[in-house]
C-alpha cells in the first residue's frame, strides 16, 4: 500500500486490468489478436503449412532472478520458445502471453517489460496475439505459448537420428550455465576472480539473452534427420535425442565450441568442463544430418550467419553418450541433466 | 524432506520430469501432441478453417482454493480456456499446459491433477498435445492455452452488437460467486446458515466446475452478431461487449436465470443481487442476436441442451448498461466487474 500511495502520488499508479490491456499491451499486439480486445486469437493458416505449437514457463528464483531487468525476463521467456520453433524447423507466427504479477509490480516494471517484450516480438517477427494477466501470491511467472508454421510433413523431429548421421550444433556450449554461476546473488566463484570483464559481460549476457536459431530453420528442414533445442544441458539432451532412435555417440570435449570467455574460465577451473556439458539454458540446436549432406547443411548454414560446429558421428547402441576430456577419459555426468525438481 | 522421506518409504518417491511427461502425462496426449516426446507438437490445420487461440492462467489463493481437490482445479484451468472457445463458435483441438508444482507437491496430488485433466481432455474431446512442467517457489499455478477451429471468417466477435438485438444468456448467473463466499476458508456468512443442503452444494460445485457451452458454438455461429464468455461478472461484461460497440442496456433483474439455490440466498439475504450480477467466475455466454433470428438461436440451443435465457435488447448509447431491481430502480454495481489487480 506504501508503494502504491507513493506511485500514485508521483502519478504512477497502478493500472487496472483493462488498462494494462489496451495501453500496455494491445499497442503492439499482432492483427491475428484482434486488438486484445476479444476473448481468443483468430488466425487463418498458411496453406499446405502445419501448425507447430511449443510452451514454456519462467518462474522468478528458478528460471531467472527476480532482479534480472524486466526486458530481459521477458526476452528470455519468449527467446526459450522461438528456440523450440527453431529446433523444428518452423518459422514464428506468434505467440500467448499468460503474465502472473506478483503483489508488489508497480507500472515501471511492467512497462519495461512489455517494451522488452515489443522489441522481442519485433526482431524476431512474432506478434503478441493474445494473453492472460493475473495477480499471483508469489513469484513473478511468465508462461508463454509461441506458435508457427512448417510446410505440410516438414516438421523436423527430435526422433530419427541414424547411425552414421554427423551430430551437429549450433553456436557455443556452456556459456549460460557459467553465466548463471556468475549470476547467482551472494556466490562468488573463485574462478570468477581470474576472469577478464569482457569474458564476465559475455557469460552473463549469454544467461540472459539466449539466441534462438530461427535462421537456421530451412537448412534444417532440408537436411536434418533430427534435432533438438539444447535447454537442460549437452550431455543429457544429446542422450534425449538419441535415446529416442536407439543410438549414442562418443565425442570429444574439444570438438565441443566453446566461446573465448568460456576458454578463460576453463583455464582457472578444469573441472568446469563438466558444468559446461551438463548445465542448462544453451537454447543452442542439436542436429542429426546425413554425412552426404553435412557438407550442405555446413554451406547453407553459413549463408544464413548461424555458426555450426561438428561434434562426432551417431552410432547405434544403448548406452548414454560419452563425451571424453583430452585424456580421453569420460567426463563424469552423474548431473548430466538440468533437473528441474 | 521429511515428506518426501516418507512417501518413497511409501513406494511414491515424486517422479522426475522425465518420469512425469513419459508416465503421467503422455498416456493421454492427443496424436499432435507426438507422444510428448519431441520440442512441439504439430498439427496440421483443418482446410477452410481459422485456428482460435485462448489462453488463460489460474493460481491458487486468487483462482481457486489451494485445497480443492486435484481434479477440480485441473477441470477448471481447461474449462475457462474452453469457455473461451465456445464463445467464438469454435470446435476445440488440444491444448497446451504450463503447470508450475509449488515445492511440497507429492506423487499422488499430480496423479490426481493428471486423472481429472485427462477425464476433461476426453469429456471435452480437446486432447492434451503439449505442456511445460517446472518448479515454482510459490503457489501452484497452471495456464493452459487451448486452441480450436472455426470455418473460415465464421469466429464469432465480441465486436458487432447492433441496436435492436437481443441479448441472450446461458445457463444460470451469479452461482459461482456465491459458491466461492461459501468456499472461501475461515467464513461463514450468516445467510449461509439458512440455505438448503443441496443449495450449498449446487453453488460450491458451479464454482469448482464451470461449464464451457461448447454445444452451442454452431448455434452462436448461425446467429449471433456477437458474443463473450463471462467470467469477471455479467454486469462488467455486458459493459464490455456493448461498450465496444458504442452500445448498451437496461434489463431487469428479474429476467436474469437464477437457480433454484441463489433464488433461497436471495431469499435470505436480498442485497447479494449485486454480487449475482457482478460477481466473476459465471463461464456462461452472453450474446447478441439479431431480433428477426432470436426464436431460431432458441429452437437450436434447446435442440443443443443449452438453456438460453433473454436478457432485453441491446439500445444505443456509451453509458454503462443498467440492470434494475423490483422497485425499477438501478442495482448499485459500483464494483459491477471482478478486478484482478
Amino acid at each position: 500500500l506504501h508503494v502504491q500511495r507513493r506511485q500514485q502520488a508521483q502519478g504512477m499508479a497502478r493500472p487496472s486490468e483493462n488498462e494494462i490491456i489496451a495501453e500496455i499491451f494491445a499497442p503492439f499486439a499482432g492483427e491475428a489478436g484482434l486488438g486484445l480486445a476479444d476473448d481468443a486469437a483468430c488466425l487463418t493458416p498458411k496453406d499446405g503449412h502445419d501448425l507447430v505449437l511449443t510452451c514454456d514457463t519462467v518462474t522468478a528464483g528458478v528460471h531467472f532472478v527476480a532482479d534480472d531487468p524486466a526486458a530481459a525476463i521477458a526476452a528470455k521467456a519468449l527467446r526459450v520458445n522461438l528456440s523450440d520453433l527453431a529446433a523444428k524447423g518452423a518459422e514464428p507466427l506468434g505467440f500467448l502471453l499468460n503474465l502472473a504479477l506478483p503483489q508488489d509490480w508497480t507500472r515501471e516494471w511492467l512497462e519495461a517489460f512489455a517494451a522488452g517484450l515489443a522489441e522481442e516480438a519485433e526482431l524476431h517477427a512474432c506478434p503478441l496475439v493474445g494473453g492472460d494477466t493475473v495477480k499471483i501470491l508469489g513469484p513473478l511467472t511468465v508462461s508463454i505459448t509461441a506458435f508457427g508454421a512448417v510446410p505440410h510433413g516438414r516438421l523436423v523431429p527430435r526422433l530419427g537420428a541414424q547411425a552414421g548421421d554427423v551430430l551437429f550444433v549450433t553456436g557455443t556450449i556452456g556459456d549460460a550455465a557459467l553465466g548463471l554461476l556468475l549470476r547467482r546473488p551472494g556466490e562468488k566463484p573463485a574462478w570468477a576472480q581470474g576472469l577478464s570483464q569482457k569474458a564476465r559481460e559475455d557469460l552473463v549476457s549469454r544467461y540472459l539473452y539466449p539466441q534462438p536459431r530461427l535462421a537456421l530453420r530451412e537448412a534444417l528442414r532440408a537436411h536434418a534427420n533430427a534435432a533438438m533445442d539444447i535447454s537442460d544441458g549437452l550431455a543429457g539432451d544429446l542422450g534425449k535425442m538419441l535415446g529416442l532412435a536407439g543410438m549414442t555417440a562418443d565425442i570429444a570435449f574439444a570438438h565441443l565450441p566453446l566461446s573465448p570467455a568460456a576458454g578463460e574460465v576453463l583455464a582457472q577451473a578444469e573441472e568446469l568442463a563438466a558444468a559446461i556439458v551438463s548445465g542448462g539454458d544453451d537454447y543452442e540446436i542439436l542436429a542429426a544430418v546425413p554425412a552426404q549432406k553435412a557438407a550442405s547443411f555446413e554451406r547453407q548454414a553459413e549463408a544464413a550467419g548461424v555458426a555450426v560446429t561438428r561434434l562426432g558421428r551417431v552410432t547405434a547402441g544403448k548406452s548414454a553418450p560419452i563425451i571424453r576430456d583430452k585424456t580421453d577419459r569420460p567426463l563424469d555426468l552423474a548431473t548430466s541433466s538440468f533437473q528441474h525438481f
